[in-house]
């Protein structure tokens, strides 16, 4: 299979989810007589909508790159290309569940947070599991042959992403708020135009 | 028409059935105090998104293959086409009831279960439709001439794929577990990368 | 402008606003015990879901054929082209009205019909403004050079299109129902293939 | 990185937010026996959806002259495009928000209104940032070169495009009515198909 399919596919996935983050983001009922104040106790949802938009906007960057170094596509990389796609697809439900109880100070908001890093923590996962097949198992459809020193390099890059989500969501016992900041803190570092090279 | 557009067409509306999924994912109500236990028994969620959104990938998939052996389209295969969309359309609700009536032990979980398997049913039957369209009727629209044995065989291979959803649809009258069970194990069936050639 | 981005756009409305119809298929309350009662009352929305669906791919069918005689777009075309996705990205408010209104066998059913095959009616003539311009007004921007009377009865058919919606629209003061049916078999009328050539 | 997938993406998050901007035009209750009278009502529903879906109709349009001129596409310049994506994603929120308020003429009105027409400022102010780093900072990506003089004309001319939202926001706390107005009139100045050239 070619990749240009493929990547129309999983762009369109990818743009859908980001955009479908905005219905997490409720219109506060008019019921109450100070939508300032009403807005103001939602801070959770705008700062798990903007987490989540940056994180996938790095995602489909990284996904364009990865991809971009195939000359053509088998059956097991579209298979953790939909895994990928699948653990981006519920990244709308984690974070409205992250906004939601963080939102009400619920006792439970330690596991909402646990869940939303972890949604993370599965994304990078699968998005290192698809490399690791592009890269390390299925070099040969590499659209340009390169040395394992320098594919493996790249790998580890992507696997090293992992290591913050795995901080992040284990923090989540001691704060959730922690968890949410470490989260928006990796979106702005990856998001961030740096001097020299992307992430 | 060219078979540029009826992919890229397609591979919208798969792409945004598959994404709406996610919204069937409810977030608790946070009432309730325990939400590891709210997570647990909403279990049935997490199983049809899951079977749901690994069977439009495997659709998504074959529609790949299916469209790329031809050359161009006619009125015909753009109506199968759109029938076949339609039945992809309609997952998201066939997977919300078949989540609700499983979750909530509902006497009518039966019924549900069987629109939910009914529901890939006629998407099989529309892929299979569709696939006779392109390789029985209207193969001087094929990119390449095909011998009428390989066309026979590769329509054949797609019928095959209607039975298991016969059994998993029947098999909701005595178990809607069953059936939910079966649909799993079809997607993972074909999703999973096989030693040799692809579904 | 090139006329890729333009579809590329109009594709993913068309292919949105599809597949957003589900979200008006409502999954019925677990709290009345016989589903299948539920569903046949349900009756309106799927037929709703149904004609809207494949009124929308026919749009799609059209548009393609449309914008494929053009070599570019000016900024009328993509003036016209904006209002006609307009008012197709409504129609998922006017289906699920429809359906609403039906169902409750409301006293206002009258109106919602109205609204609904109004919407197709509005859209039809967005698609004749469209055509208009590209056939009539902007006839130097097509692909191909037309003869005046080609592109003359190629607008007459798109105009003539106009007719049955008016029909279905006037009959909603009388039955509802005549105008649902009349929606549905212009829908069918569309979308099957004919012996000789497209519509 | 090359710029097709970057308008693929774009035009993909703009062509789900344009559309998903009908789930805010709520069907009125059945509850009520004048439908009539509940569409007239909820007017501020339908102006605000209009408005908007032309707001980012045209946003679409410049954002492909303005792509349409890069050759490549570097790591600031995908930042700044997903800073306006967000902005534009956020948009069926925001638009929701206003008709909301406008409509039960809530005392938050004017802040309702203030929020609305500030998502379209903050659309332009990234609409000018993203055209900034295009046509003054990365000006050596650009696919044709450019005298200095017209890239600061272009660029001047995007900026302009930010006052009429500063005023429509300014104004929101004397009259919520005049905002949605301005943004309207916004909307349709740059819409419409103009003797000559585009906006």
């Amino acid at each position: 299979m070619s990749t240009n399919r493929l990547e129309a596919f999983s762009d369109g996935v990818l743009a859908v989810a980001i955009t479908l983050l905005v219905l997490n983001v409720k219109v506060p009922p008019t019921s109450d007589h100070d939508l300032a104040h009403q807005l103001a106790l939602r801070w959770p949802e705008y700062a798990a909508y903007a987490t989540s938009f940056i994180t996938i906007g790095i995602i489909w960057i990284n996904h364009h790159a990865m991809i971009g170094r195939l000359r053509q596509a088998d059956h097991a990389i579209l298979f953790w290309n939909l895994l990928l796609l699948m653990s981006v697809g519920i990244l709308p439900f984690a974070t409205s569940l992250m906004a939601t109880y963080l939102k009400q100070g619920h006792g439970s908001d330690h596991l909402a947070a646990a869940i939303y890093s972890g949604s993370f923590l599965v994304m990078s996962l699968m998005f290192s599991a698809l490399n690791r097949q592009i890269l390390l198992v299925k070099s040969d459809l590499l659209a340009e042959t390169m040395p394992e020193q320098q594919r493996r390099a790249i790998f580890k890059r992507a696997v090293m992403g992992i290591a913050p989500y795995v901080i992040a969501t284990a923090l989540a016992w001691v704060s959730p708020y922690a968890t949410l900041a470490i989260c928006a803190a990796i979106a702005v570092y990856y998001a961030l135009p740096r001097a020299s090279g992307s992430p």
